[in-house]
């Protein structure tokens, strides 16, 4: 059931048996030279609304710019600060809180979000008891990261190995051609690839990271192994999902 | 050309060329008994690409959730405060700027986000000149409202007369189902509907607008009638757009 | 009944019998080679305190100084950002409302103030709940723009024609004109002056509008025609807060 | 020179030959039985405007509403909280350094700004130094506080001793007798009058201090004493700003 | 009893007899040649457990960062911003309120912090009530300056008269040399030292005083008179807590 | 070299050859019956010293208040907010960086701290390259805790297997008993203790750990082990630090 597709009563219905909702969060940013900006929102997207077929759950319109200032020295990169994306996630859940919802359950598609949806949590626990919500001590959160799911690690590591590297990564840019098989982009890769530096501000890292890959190879993505990622993270965050609402 | 399907390369290459980009921006709200509660984003949305395609501009991903706090006394609405969408657009314009685009042409689906989004340029002029952006005094925002293009809101009149109302409207709805015909909504509507009351706050609101529609009748709409106000807007939006940049 | 001349105890003895209040707010900008910076505060404070006399209203302090960012180029101006106005609104509206006040009418002499105060009002609806204050679901705010009367825009449209133009206008002009006899000013005006162009940044608007005016003679104005201007909007607006009261 | 009643023009030939500007900075709030609400603004302004012709400076529009949280639980008062008048003030010096002042000369009526007032000094210092700004570091800032010049304080103490307390003081009551004689109040006041408890919040306050006064015996003021307060606060302060231009 | 080394539980039992606590607070700031760079926060830590042994009272860990933006030409300080230090102090009271805590001493050893201070207790006292914290109204604070105890004043008067200075002083440094004996400094003081010019930003404050003094000649100083000055204000500030308990 | 205890013309020299600094950050927070409320600042200020020591590095004052908002719920708690720990971790950064500092090697005593310091880092490096220090593109943290080292880790399976727990660690108490032997506290703990139940808002934290243990049995510390920790954690972050620097 996703939300932008509902009315508000068929909400209101819905939460009469569950207070539980999902909320995928991805990012726009670089993604090398074959991987598309949009990766981690659509990765995000199309997972949560396979979690929400298979639990019955309320999928969320989804955020789709997120934290990734250290990308921000690539065209076409756009980035919340921190502080903003905890006022958004504040606001989100404010909003859902005061109507009765209390479980809510990112779907994540960037590395980059995961502190700072953590710090926003903590905000938002303390701002619903603050503002007297009737529902604020039931509020919880949760972030479901496709990418460290162990069946979507393992796979990754069964098909790459090494080359799997930690951004634009062969099953992120699998997955996208799975969802997108027309938007599969061609472009020339070089062979070495840096990896292993430490990320800081967004000068330094296209400084370190050039075409903007780290330590992978994408050029080993397939359409198919992006299915068999998808049904491996929405097994697993379904059934994630089911736990954190019990 | 839709940014999250595009790599940081092909932005580049249409930075040489253009440095335009189209932001949708909608709302996630309720819509009456049978409007869809991501109305705003989905025909901002779709309408931005009819005319990212008209004008080969780049099209961002879309801002699902605006300002929408006087419909938060109803289930499903999801609403971004003020201060924290300012500093939304704030923080989109400044990553965008940072690598060279100056104009930004924001296709809005949603009356309450207008205000906001005009306190937000203006924040945003002198934030990207405070911190000295080489193209700081070249950075112009317009927002388009498609259902304000003088096109739309004739054929509105004509179809609907009075009961077109001010929210949750025919209008709306019909290019809702154009978009997505098989999540068209049947429920029963009052015949009188409330209209001409202000707008204050959430419970105000809902005291007075107890369905949730503003003098509208949405059980007009039509998927033909969508489409020809899709296509009407993405006409007069694109000339806009073209003008904008010149 | 002016604020500022007033004890807490008549205050208290108002409120037995009303809880609205008057708020003028203008903007401290530059308005021409002939127009004063004060222009927008002091027509919006003279016309608040004959709003106030016509209907026993009480009228607070103005706010001297509000969102005019895009004049900062030009010598005198002063402004506040968007978010910081913002703040402002809200907390006069929370001091009041703390106290039994619950209708706000803003009187305001200047356009650039409109998008902000708007944005401001929803910020403060949910503001006042969440902090839960006892009157905070019945808290209204409404802006009242005197050169938006219908009646005022209609003798500027017979007097001035196009030569009315949207800043610096000869209607404004006049208005302190008659107000502040003593200080009307001559300076050379070109002939021609710029019009149309939109509104964006502060280096953008001044290279645009060199001299400050946007379209506008305002060597039309005379004392006598700000009198009439006076009159119009008291009345009008002085029947816009009754209106709002009930 | 009034700001408010010069062009931007004026202003620009002003600022040929100085540099420095007066900012007239009162409050909003009780001031016991027979004090006027504007007191605080009321004075600051007059003085400030007296300081202006005796020394050819520039008076800026008085900011009326100042810090006065611990007077909210009393009808009328209207306060900004101390980080809202921080921003207040960093955007007032921001606007004006941006176009060559460097000097701010508040001239204030209020002992509750004070300490928010020298936070919002420090603040700025460093924020137009953040941006840039091309005089950043010949910016100051100084606070003139009219009821603490040493001549006033004296004529203070002989005139009404220890009945002069702390807030609702006859020597401001007497000068806004002086200013606004049509609105001398009358209303009685008990003999006794609790004064020597600290400031806290706004119920304590009220609790301490149930009239509003502080100490204070306003029944001593008198408008020819509150002339004599007016011209040697103006030229105490008068002073104070000539040598803080060297 | 210092709350880093207590138990919850030993709090808990704590807040059965006394609901104050002392809060030390200090900079990180340069003190001339011979001062160090936490004199501020050493002397407040020091004194502030005095303190506490004499009236059985709590301390918390010190804030060793206070608002030093004019000392940051300098090599090793650190400020916060006068905004920040308000939102540190407000999460400290509204942490300790919440179970119970109401009475708040600050034991200040910097200047530059009292105003910040004084603002924030204003802005915390709003913010409990506005949060519906229990014992809100309840809520006081307070600063103790150990270098304002009239004792104090009067020692340094007396052993330093005019070299006492205003930073960096000889009472400050010995009372460090008596904390920490082991870190006396030794560097070459010029004889002549700048006094008397007012503090503005950071790089107009290194001009007028190049080697961080203030009017002072700390050789003066003894780790002797550092305990003499330890005992007064230990003595003093005891007093000024148990009176601030009542 | 700690600069607290240095001058700012030591800190000078310092930078001559270096431009790293190390700062300790712990938490205010409950830990059970037995653990100091002090512990995690306490471990992180020791370890710092002796990485200090070991590596002839700077270390700055501790950060005594961390991220512990899901601990407030228990007496003797003192939480940031995530935001207002971005604020100060933010202006820290800054004020060094302005002097010369590039390398920030946070050693941190509490896991609730982790991200929303990374969340601040990623608005740190934008935040001094907005403001255009000199030094901006060099700015680099890194955070070491010391309860994460790969030794540590090892130690504390060693010795306590599954009552390691995860807050009120044996671990973390026999450091504290090492560094403060006279402050070792004796209190009944229950055999049973719960575990495995995320951390949401503070209501439920206690409710779910009601003695404030997570699954940890502090009886089996000493001291000695506590050395041992110590040791093992400098010698690894040492390590760290220097690898960092280079």
């Amino acid at each position: 059931m996703l939300l932008h597709l509902s009315t508000w009563q068929e909400v209101e219905t819905y939460l009469s048996h569950s207070s539980g909702i999902i909320i995928p969060i991805g990012s726009t940013e670089q993604h090398g030279p074959t991987g598309l900006i949009g990766t981690d929102a659509i990765c995000a997207e199309a997972i949560a609304k396979g979690v929400g077929e298979a639990t019955q759950a309320l999928v969320s319109p989804t955020i789709n710019v997120g934290m990734a200032l250290h990308h921000t020295a690539f065209p076409g990169t756009i980035s919340l600060k921190p502080t903003t994306l905890i006022q958004v996630v504040k606001d989100y859940i404010t909003s859902l809180t005061r109507v009765g919802f209390t479980h809510y359950f990112f779907i994540n598609g960037h590395g980059g979000n995961i502190a700072t949806l953590k710090a926003a949590f903590s905000e938002t626990y303390a701002h619903v008891a603050d503002i007297n919500l009737p529902k604020a001590y039931q509020v919880k959160c949760q972030v479901g990261n496709w990418f460290m799911c162990s069946s979507v690690y393992k796979l990754a590591k069964e098909l790459y190995g090494d080359q799997e590297g930690s951004h634009a990564t062969p099953s992120e840019v699998a997955l996208t051609q799975y969802i997108y098989p027309d938007a599969i982009k061609q472009a020339p890769l070089t062979p070495e690839v840096a990896k292993g530096y430490p990320i800081y501000g967004a000068q330094d890292f296209r400084q370190h990271y050039p075409d903007g890959r780290m330590g992978s190879n994408p050029a080993l993505a397939t359409p198919e192994q992006g299915q068999q990622f998808y049904e491996l993270a929405v097994k697993e965050l379904s059934q994630s999902y089911l736990e954190f609402l019990q």
